[in-house]
């Protein structure tokens, strides 16, 4: 697959989308669709659509629109999400227990193999058929089942250390859902996740709406 | 203060970020900050900062950087954070309860005041002196209580219905975690929250990292 140097993270950050909405076109048995369909169905411009999809040297024919089927194969490809990746949470509290049960992850492929905790309370016991392990025993599991993914659902103060066991024991990437930034050494990928930025999006907005009033008033 | 008007979304979801960093100089008593300093620790450009400032009439001088504190009081107000937007959780599962713990939005200004569920074995329990109401109630609740912002939390196959009782009570924003799409009336902003995405970027670029090593053997 053709595929550009460097392509911005702005682009990849749209991927996601793009594929939702060509799964639930595919869903609805919409095997065709054009960039000016895809665009408003999206909230983006046409051209915008067009450009991202150059990156990965188009999937549409002039006139013709792109092939819903061609576009979903070539967007999970891309996105690495035939892979089938494997990952283990760290840190079983309200979230982790959240992100153990979240559905999404399994039929995108991601594989979870190992939970792990620190309580003493919640050792042994057991989510999805999967036992929750003491995190002595992180290190070596990531090593052992060449662990591709951590996720880092742990109290914040103790982010760091997680974060140094976890690239102890060979983990490629982090997807890390603490308020702190961890800093993880050699080529590990780190991908935060800051709920508080969506909710301030959705303040800002708010906010938005509620300056227009004002003024009208 | 001075604002253009239609700021891309994208400038708008680079704000929070921005405040993250502000805050943290603060935290460190760091006073002033050039754009390519702030540009250089956030991994933007310098050009990308002062472009981003400008739509909001710039916050520096030139030649002398940016006050971190007119940085943080500009942030917070253009963000809508000194509103104190009152909020509602709806599904207090795993994650709704994840949500409710959440310091951040305490120290963000966003007051939860109600948590709602339709579990009889969850209604009438607390969380941080909250009383879990049964979602019966949740439609006056928002009317009496003027209520800015709903979390919905439920399952994707009730989002729609919940959604729509929210909009009946008066709700101003949806902040959705479900993975379903929902279509609301009138000028109700809806901010969705697709975790999956995140995980979907952090794939990519595990991908692109694999494919790299492929190519080198």
């Amino acid at each position: 697959m053709f595929k550009k140097k460097n392509i911005s993270l702005a682009v990849i950050r749209r991927l996601p989308r793009y594929l939702r909405y060509v799964e639930d076109l595919l869903n609805h048995d919409v095997l065709r669709i054009s960039s000016s369909e895809l665009s408003q169905r999206m909230g983006y411009t046409a051209s915008q659509v067009r450009q991202d999809f150059n990156n990965f040297g188009g999937f549409g024919q002039q006139g013709y629109g792109y092939s819903t089927q061609v576009l979903y194969e070539n967007l999970v490809k891309i996105l690495g999400l035939d892979r089938n990746f494997k990952m283990v949470i760290v840190g079983v509290g309200n979230l982790g227990q959240a992100l153990a049960n979240y559905a999404n992850f399994y039929k995108k492929g991601f594989r979870l193999i190992g939970l792990f905790d620190i309580d003493p309370q919640k050792v042994g016991k057991t989510i999805r058929d999967i036992k929750i392990e003491h995190i002595d025993k992180l290190k070596d599991f990531i090593k052992k089942n060449d662990v591709d993914i951590g996720v880092l659902c742990v109290p914040a103060d103790v982010a760091q250390e997680v974060a140094d066991i976890m690239v102890e024991g060979g983990i490629k990437g982090i997807w890390n859902f603490t308020a702190k930034e961890i800093e993880v050494k050699g080529d590990v990928v780190v991908e935060n996740v800051h709920l508080i930025d969506s909710l301030m999006v959705l303040s800002y907005k708010l906010n938005e709406k509620l300056l227009e009033k004002e003024r009208i008033k």
